[in-house]
C-alpha cells in the first residue's frame, strides 16, 4: 500500500502570512501522496463584519444563513484556497483546490434542524474514492477548503475542517496507507494549559476518557480528539496532534506531538 | 480527433440566476468533451464598493490593485466558480472549478507598466495540456475563472475570461478538435447595434476589415472578434458567437449566431 499524509492546517496559522508561507514550504517538501485539508481563519468573520453581516456563533460553530454561506463560499474556497494554491505552485507543489463540489469529491446533508437551525452546515454523506485517487494518482496535491455540497439542491455547505480531514483519511484507508495529521498553534495536547511544554506525548481511548474526566482536556480539544479516534478506529494507519512547525518531526521522527493509539500496550 | 467543446459564458449570463441556470441546463446536457470559462459578472465590483474598495476602470479593463485582487480571486474564484460547479453536479455534469493556478493548468506575466499600470493583471504566458487534458481524461468538465497566476512570485492575477477562452482553445487544438463558442447576451455579431435581429451569419478577416471600417462592429466587440479569429488561425477549427440560448442551436445545426471563417470561398 502507498502511503498518504492527510494534513489538516488550523485558522490560527491561516491567519499568519509569515507562518502559513512556513507552513507551506515544509508540506510542499514533505514525500509520499498528500492532501491539505484547510480551516478558513479570520478572514470570513472581518470580511461578513464589512459587508455588515452578522456573525452568530453557537457552541463555537457558526450559524450560516445565505449571505454567510456566500462569504465562506467567497473567503475558503477563493481567497484563502486558491492564495495557498499559487504559493504552492511557486514552490513545486503541484496544487489543485478544491471544495466537496469539485469533481463531487464530498458529499453532505444539510444539517437537519433540531434544537438549533445551523442553516447552510454540511455533514459529510460521503467522500468520493475513485475520483480522488485519480487525483492523487496524476501527482496532483489536493488543496480542500472546508466546503462541501447538497447534490440534491445543488447547493454549497459549510462544513467543519477537522470532520473532513477525519472523513477524508477514513475513506482513503481502504486504499493508502494514511497518516492523519491535525496541525494547530500548540505542540500537541497539553496536560496543563498554561503549560505550552507540558505535551501528553500519547493518547489512547482509555487515557483519553480519563483526561476528560480530569478535566484536562478542555472543550475545544474534544471535537477533534473525536474526530481523531474516530478516524483511528476506522483504518486511519496513524493520528498526530501537533504545532504546525512541528510538522516533518511529528511524521518523520515521530517524536513531536500527541500521537493517538488505539491500545496502551506495545505502544 | 475527439471533439473538444471550449465555451465562453459572459457576465450578463452570471447576473442573471435563472438565465444561468438555464444555461448550465443546455450545458450539461451537451455531448463531447467540454470546458467552461466564465466571466465575471458585476458580483466583483458590489461586492467591492460594499467592501469600499473603489473600482477603477481604463478603456475597459479593470485595475486590479491588491484589495480588488483579493475580490476577485473571492469572487470569480470562490463564490461565482463554485455555485456553478454545485449546479453542474447536481444535474449529473461531473465539474471541476479551476483558476489558473490549480493545476498550474495556466501560467501568465504580470502585465507590465507602459502608460497604465493595470496592476494584479495577467497576460497568459502558457497552458499546461498535459494537465488539462488529464483532467479531461478523467471526464471531469473543468469550469475556468477568470484568473491565472504568476509562477515566480505565486500571486493569482486577474485575467479576461475571452482570453483564457481563446488561449485554451488554441493550445488544446493540438490534441481536439475544438470548437470554441463565445456565449454572451446578443444573437451574434450585429450588422445594426439597434437591431437584435440583425445578425451576421458569418465573418472572415476580410469582411472584418470592413465592417471595422464601416464602424458597424464597435469597439466591445472588437478585442472578442480579434481573440476569436487568432484561436482560428492557430488551429481552432471553429469559432461561433451566439446568445447564450442558442448554444445547442449554434453547435449541432449551425445556423445560429455568427460564425469566422478563416477563408469567404468555399465557406
Amino acid at each position: 500500500m502507498q502511503k498518504l499524509l492527510v494534513i489538516k492546517i488550523g485558522g490560527n496559522v491561516i491567519d499568519n502570512p509569515e507562518a502559513l508561507q512556513s507552513f507551506l514550504k515544509t508540506f510542499a517538501a514533505l514525500p509520499y501522496h498528500k492532501i491539505l485539508i484547510h480551516g478558513g481563519g479570520k478572514i470570513a468573520t472581518q470580511t461578513a463584519t464589512k459587508l455588515n453581516i452578522e456573525t452568530q456563533m453557537v457552541e463555537g460553530r457558526r450559524i450560516t444563513d445565505q449571505a454567510m454561506l456566500d462569504v465562506v463560499t467567497m473567503v475558503y474556497g477563493g481567497l484563502v484556497n486558491k492564495n495557498i494554491v499559487a504559493q504552492l505552485q511557486s514552490i513545486s507543489c503541484n496544487a489543485i483546490g478544491l471544495t466537496g463540489a469539485d469533481a463531487g469529491i464530498i458529499r453532505a446533508n444539510k444539517r437537519s434542524v433540531k434544537t438549533i437551525d445551523y442553516g447552510f452546515v454540511g455533514d459529510v454523506e460521503s467522500v468520493n474514492i475513485p475520483q480522488i485517487s485519480y487525483i492523487i494518482d496524476g501527482k496532483l496535491v489536493p488543496i480542500i477548503a472546508p466546503l462541501t455540497f447538497d447534490p440534491q439542491s445543488g447547493t454549497m455547505l459549510n462544513t467543519n475542517a477537522d470532520t473532513m480531514a477525519s472523513a477524508v483519511a477514513v475513506a482513503l484507508a481502504a486504499t493508502f496507507e494514511v497518516n492523519l495529521v491535525y496541525c494547530f498553534e500548540k505542540k500537541g495536547v497539553l496536560s496543563n494549559p498554561d503549560d505550552d511544554e507540558a505535551v501528553i506525548p500519547q493518547l489512547n481511548p482509555a487515557s483519553y476518557i480519563e483526561f476528560k474526566a480530569l478535566g484536562v482536556i478542555n472543550k475545544g480539544m474534544i471535537p477533534k480528539l473525536d474526530n481523531a479516534f474516530d478516524a483511528l478506529q476506522n483504518g486511519v494507519k496513524q493520528v498526530t496532534i501537533c504545532h504546525a512547525e512541528e510538522l516533518t518531526k511529528a511524521i518523520n521522527e515521530g517524536n513531536a506531538g500527541t500521537k493517538l493509539k488505539i491500545k496502551a500496550i506495545g505502544n
